[in-house]
């Protein structure tokens, strides 16, 4: 099967910039995708990795290079290619081969992994007809579309798929559930689980 | 099996000040109440299901009353009952039977289900040493202490039981993950789901 993980390799994960300047983010943003590239690799099936870049990078996979916004540039592969494809975002360090594997195995024309405020953080489609459009609430968008294309849709239960790192505030999240190279980055950046009254956040010390 | 529901019968919801006054937020905690026991009625589990409330409530289940804090009132109970003894937190809407069966159905000692930001919105005891302490990142001290009882855990990989409604910028998740009553109160107090350029959020009319 046929894996895309788009990758922004420019300026990746501006809404972290309160706490990591741009150099930072784009090393954060390197360990993440590593997270997500082991993940895949780790499981049992036999997929065909592709990191859909919008610069040229550095990483540990075939690169495609593609500038154009996300929904053009996945969706010129998803017309290209014979299907099935799957899309799993580059920003999601929780991701385990157990959840991307509950991902590729429902039996749906298109699978979707929602994520925190209303995204798409992974699918699996199914239905050559199928496209994307990430702008706005995409997994209310998503289900639409292949709902008008006629496929049916499954969604998967996961919190290591919707957990995509987006603000600060999800920085604790890496840290208290994974051991990969991103939560080892923020360690190695100075960043400890800090608990509340509230929801646990990320400080950084030093 | 054993299910306990903690319930703040008084002021639940507190975060939710900025957006609802206090009377709408104990009809708001009703109806996610109301989501989470129908959610656990439509298992296939034999449960007798138990509401533990701060104070008397209005509630459409056994409701006993313990004014102490959550963690004495969780752990008289699980020092009082055989095990397994489940506990599932009230503020999950997005709750569905298969989630919890999810739950119910792993095999170890302890098994958690962790909220965002750090809490343990979930978990299943079936080990008489095990008892909970809700006080900080419990995620993480839930599994420290299954271990030092000699208990093996595991985590169930849930987005649906991860989600606690705890601020404001949850109830857009409410509105586009769930069909329930909390979601019915939402759409009638005017709540709807708004696309901004980040996560969504949900707006109030009027």
């Amino acid at each position: 099967m046929r894996v895309l993980v788009p990758f922004d390799a420019q300026e990746p994960n501006t809404r972290l910039d309160p706490v990591l300047d741009a150099e930072e983010r784009r090393a954060f943003a390197g360990a993440m995708l590593a997270d997500v590239l082991t993940a895949l690799r780790e499981t049992d099936c036999d997929l065909d990795i592709q990191v859909l870049a919008t610069a040229p990078a550095d990483v540990d996979a075939d690169v495609s290079v593609d500038d154009r916004p996300l929904t053009p540039a996945v969706n010129a592969v998803l017309g290209a290619t014979e299907t099935p494809v799957a899309v799993v975002m580059a920003d999601l360090p929780l991701t385990t081969p157990a959840a991307v594997e509950r991902l590729f195995s429902h039996p749906a024309d298109v699978v979707l992994a929602p994520g925190l405020g209303g995204g798409t953080n992974a699918l699996l489609a199914r239905h050559p007809e199928f496209r994307v459009d990430y702008h706005g609430v995409s997994y209310r968008d998503h289900r639409e579309a292949a709902a008008a294309v006629g496929a049916t849709v499954r969604t998967v239960d996961s919190f290591r798929l919707a957990l995509d790192v987006d603000d600060p505030t999800d920085l604790a999240e890496v840290l208290l559930h994974s051991n990969g190279d991103a939560a080892a980055w923020l360690r190695e950046a100075g960043f400890s689980v800090s608990a509340g009254s509230g929801r646990m956040t990320a400080e950084r010390s030093g």
